[in-house]
């Protein structure tokens, strides 16, 4: 491999030819070959690319850089953003723990790339500095949080929040559809008295619901971005009116409401707005773990098991046992909030450890954020498709489980009390004999009572 | 020990003869020998006691309970929230997941309690029965969820809410005082750029406040009762009307805005209110473990630690060590928010295993949300005056450290650009010697210019 | 109330005249008000006065402590051990992390015990002093782990360990019973090829048993006892051969093989022997609630569910569901598992949180490990006796779900193809047929071949 | 893109042309459109192939499969050893809980590059099928955790040991080198006895060593393989003396001591062996922890920290503050530890809950087990390599810090016993003058006595 000699503060660095990273990107790569190689989340990049736009026009704005030098490193932002310098940004989430190093990854390659198109000799700095200017007024402390914010925002409102809202529509739509039918009920895994189908699946939607608002609660507080805060949170080489017009252009630039943050240190030291965005993750997690280990419950089978609803048959389900047919799609889905909650507990061990005025575990709440983020909406999409639209009601096995039921007996309780319901019930279940038959039997109702009290339609 | 026989649905039962509770909860005493006895929390107990007596007076509107028997229900309800039966309370968490042996121990005192006081004899039901009257409109599955939130309700507003804001204030407080005391800022444990003590503590209140923002943000959902959705959220046996008018009578006798929940089944099923309230304890508790670590490194010392603020001298610190004292409080709280943690994983684990139309994880829920409220409210409420409270700088060792501080060379950026700055600063720490004198040896900056360009003050 | 005025370095304090106790305890009592009182684990308080003999009993050997000191020490622990002075140990958890608190409140309840029995003034210290003499040789630093060692090992090898072997014993005597139960197996839920009732409580024997042995493997290291590190490690003002000579008496007191510890160092910054034999305890966890809830889906029904065993009736379960019996023991005992995978992850935050010489997270982690280990060993023994013992097959059900079964068909994997046998069952499914008949229809087997082939009773 | 036609259980399938795998991986690649496209570890893939080779080896020796198959699946699972097929394995973690998808993969490649190899149509089995003769006596079930195992054995032992280790054996280096070198101890992160520089490490050696021990403990589970249980763990369709002779050849090709597991049923159904292996990691992770944080607060400043010690410099610690070296290493290596603490709980979650024969949470085990293990391994590597060889004592720091240090009065108790001390101590303190100076003044000691008594070099 071809290299040339990049510098910095501490001396000079051998850099791939063909790369425009420089000696800082460098430096990383060789001292932190710690799991694959750039891990660090595409997004997180992006997130960047918006910033160092937003910075170059709020300086230029405020007369501290030329236009000329705005216009190329929009350019380059640009460019990154459409995705054509992804193959530039080789490090790892296992670096500093304030992602310095992937902040002057993105100057490095901001700067090369203007060097390049300028026609100007990389690694050189002739017209443009990766420090002074693209990194001007700015710090990896108060640009990494915004990188942070700025695409876990993004994929909550245009990956996560859709998705879960699309599962949820479809899941409403199943509960309306299949509300009359009724069917047992069960507590403790045990028989209990009757519900419909579509009641079942209303608490689902009913659940998915109170996450999404416990999400959307915490958006305002990722709303606020660290910029403007630089080194220790006081805005230190930053000029008068950055802060809110910085923001105002993320804003901008990525189509949400971005605001600078009421309070630069705590935006510093500490991450609680995704520790509180990623609890709603989990809850959501908790959530969808429930709801799609019930729906892997009533629909299992096809002789053995519950066999209440039918979902989708995907694909063979074993590679030894023919014809055999799994709930994948729950699979897949309760994995996914099994990473989400163990992911929930890594960003707490993260976010907990600040000290004075940085937390360095921001690469690693980043990446398990963006994680839970994408993988949540991912699922839940997938589950969507490939399983939930798919519901149908197994009417003949509801209706064999209903009419053979014990359960119906407590609709005698307001009749005959708790304790002769109670003998009513155990004596049919010790005889294996019917609730009506017993009843009369033990002649506590007549047949025509019975008949009329213990309706499961009525009992919904 | 004397015993009178009390009967259930599945025999006869040897109860101590001075105790109101019946046959259910000596089978759950006898069945359920772990951990220590009497573990379920009394305010779960207050909080049955506020929703028996809601019940009675329900069920006394709608007719389907006597007056006389909603007053003896009242009267007893009143008993318990005075404190004065909370011996007749033994059941321990750890019992049947839907906390049905203790909605029976509840009812079972309550019924008992009434025939001693009408004179009768205990453990016969003539005048009341435990479970057609008492419990009547009820089952366990929406009773337990509904103290579940009276009890947590209650709690944080009470006790968490109002202790987390004294202590915010006292350190709103701080930080005002303390706004214009420069002192040297730390990022990586490292010397950073200068930043003001108050400042420093403003991103502390800023979390409380973040946190306190989000915990109330689940006070909502955390009002919202299953009562009424009874065994599995249909509601049945219980008359119209009476799920909105019983969240009326629950909110009028405890002062707090409950309502019926929208959907029963979600209700019962799920604890995902309790989960997101959780979630906000555990974001607090990030916050403070992270606020409480640092006091407790700017206090350390007395000669070889950091030593930039003094806290109170509460007790002696060493059992060995003559003349020590130590950050207790600090330590107190933060394995408070070590415990929070781990309760929220156990909540978690609890909350994800519903199955069908109940979860069974009740108790669990109940004691870990309760406890890591209780300990928060607590710990901080201690903390605040035994710490946060008697906070003061150490003047002498702030200018110290300042003064000596290498990184005000960041002043310089904007004026030679970071390359030049760089070197000063690198050569200063080698030679153990100060910016100025290596800035002007350099020749980048003149003695003047030094003074000017670097002041501390103008820094933060 | 009554007081005595009673002093420490810090000065006078006013302790309630009817205990032993003395100043420190009285401060931190005051000091410390967050959660229910003496919630300390009684175990450490016994810990102590095992440690405090023998520490007694060392200082006289090796001539720093008098015959007559050691005898009355020993003479106190001796109570303390017996519960005879439970009343004089009323600190909480949330005290200093490094229970120096605890460890005063054990030597000053000694000293002053001793005053008394010697007719001495309580509070004056004329015969025997809490730091000079009780805590000769000792540090709150190496007495509070010890007592963390001594009160963990206890309780895992006197309580938890025997009571999962017992559990353990019982599966495997099932296991042996319904060797040649054959019954249909079930993987995702779905029906599968056929296994034993036996084999089934087999892979639960061989859980348990790995737990186990991972527990065992863990006693090693908590057997190792920092007694002898004194302040931070070092030993200082200890006698020479003090720290082996005091293991010794340790593992003569309580018949445990507790040793010294190899490195000081390592057992008064870290609790890595806790989160280790911890670990395990969650592994056991883990296992358990796999084990339980199979239990619980297996016996669920009566009517609706799988239904496939029979577990004991021990108490009504439902207050509103006449005749309703659940699975509580299968309940208390996933919700204890929930509380050991949430007090893993508080264990493992106070742990890794050590800092320089000292973990000053002592108390949470102790009452964490000990709640666990007391928990599990509680709920197995309860499980065992209320509900595993009376574990019984459903005969009449096993069969018919198993002769009705489609994954029979992979008995003709070997002969016909995997492909062949597939379109075999998918067209018995489709059809609501038996294998048998599609088998014939579709020409790939002759009913007598269908017959020699397909035997459930060869397929476990 | 190009396609061909392959066909499944399930009827027709259109494959990527350019592309070894069949109509089973691409459904999956179809339904589980989840997070980074073949996300599925690469260890695991490799795994897969030590063990379909193992089973052809094992399929001839019992006569059920031709020489010419088996040298023929062999030949391809050497080159998927050989990394040449990597990109023949596009599947995800997130697809069915049993990994049957990635079986099949692995089954469809082996079968497809054999028919090319020979010369025959690819996706029509002319010569070799994937579920007949590549997957012979073989399930998903029983290859997928023995695949973990394999990758898993192979991870720990050729990686994450090997990598522990080495940093060990460093700070056992420096821990002998630094043994006479007194400094200030620190308990509470407050001033505390002395202790050497050797010692502090010391005790960090000694944590790794009992985390390694645990972790080797837990190798003889791992070593345990599933393979020969097939679908439910009865090994259905195996010949006789299979189960043994595969691991045999599983341990011959890999070099580790893999045997068959006793007991089947287990390792299909739980995971129990990964449990407890990561249990160890999560115990390293802890050490890890707090051995690194000590060393970055050790040697935080240059100016305003604790600073008794140097670690090498290694990169430009801020894109702002110029001349600022950060103790990155650290930051990478406690980023890792909060990431495997996180997985630890993802891991628990999944394992527990494995439902009758099978856990279905393998894939999510797998990767969260092999991120962990790798990273593990990698950032101890880096932290010896970047950091840990680097750490050289400041002592001018260590001894101006000792020198000033009151807590050296500990010296004095057995002298003039507790109290005194602690007046000398707290009001040299008070006075800002030293212990001696005090000491004497008030009359305790003379200056003869302090000089012999007050030797830090004693103290250790």
């Amino acid at each position: 491999m071809k290299y040339r000699i990049e510098k910095d503060t501490l001396g000079e660095v051998r850099v791939p030819i063909d790369k425009y990273w420089g000696a800082q990107t460098e430096r990383s790569r060789n001292n932190f070959k710690i799991g694959e190689a750039a891990s660090m989340p595409k997004e997180i990049i992006y997130g960047f690319a918006y910033l160092k736009k937003a910075a170059a026009y709020t300086n230029c704005d405020l007369k501290i850089l030329t236009e000329e030098k705005r216009d190329c490193i929009a350019m380059v932002c640009n460019e990154i953003l459409e995705g054509k310098l992804d193959d530039q940004f080789p490090l790892v989430i296992w670096q500093t723990g304030s992602g310095t190093q992937s902040n002057m990854n993105v100057n490095e390659v901001i700067a090369n790339r203007v060097q390049f198109i300028k026609g100007l000799k990389i690694g050189i700095n002739q017209f443009i500095n990766a420090n002074d200017d693209v990194n001007k007024s700015q710090s990896s402390n108060d640009t990494f949080p915004t990188a942070m914010h700025i695409a876990g925002y993004k994929v909550l409102t245009e990956v996560t929040i859709p998705s879960i809202e699309k599962l949820r529509d479809t899941l409403h739509t199943k509960a309306i559809e299949f509300n009359t039918i009724v069917k047992i009920g069960r507590t403790h895994m045990m028989d209990a008295t009757p519900i419909t189908l579509g009641q079942e699946i209303s608490g689902y939607v009913a659940q998915l619901n109170y996450g999404l608002k416990a999400l959307k609660n915490s958006l305002p507080h990722l709303s606020e971005i660290a910029l403007g805060g630089t080194a220790v949170g006081t805005g230190l080489n930053t000029p008068k009116g950055y802060a809110v017009k910085v923001a105002h252009y993320i804003a901008e630039f990525t189509g949400h409401p971005f605001i600078t943050a009421e309070n630069k240190f705590e935006a510093l030291a500490a991450h609680d707005a995704i520790i509180e965005s990623h609890g709603a993750l989990k809850q959501l997690a908790v959530s969808l773990n429930k709801i799609v280990n019930d729906i892997r419950m009533l629909s299992s089978g096809p002789r053995s098991g519950i066999n209440e609803i039918f979902i989708p048959e995907n694909e063979p389900g074993s590679s030894i046992m023919p014809g055999k047919i799994n709930p994948t799609q729950c699979e897949a889905l309760t994995m996914v909030c099994a990473q989400v909650i163990g992911n929930d507990v890594a960003i707490t061990v993260g976010g907990m450890q600040g000290h004075y005025e940085l937390n360095v575990f921001k690469p690693l709440i980043a990446s398990n954020f963006l994680q839970s983020a994408r993988l949540l909406g991912d699922a839940c999409l997938s589950f969507d498709l490939h399983c939930a639209q798919g519901i149908e009601p197994n009417h003949t096995r509801i209706k064999e489980l209903l009419d053979n039921s014990l359960m119906l007996v407590t609709a005698l309780n307001p009749k005959i009390g708790y304790y002769k319901s109670a003998e009513i019930a155990q004596t049919a279940h010790k005889n294996g004999t019917t609730l009506k038959y017993e009843a009369v039997r033990l002649g506590y109702v007549t047949p025509e009572d019975f008949d009329n009290w213990v309706k499961p339609t009525d009992m919904v």
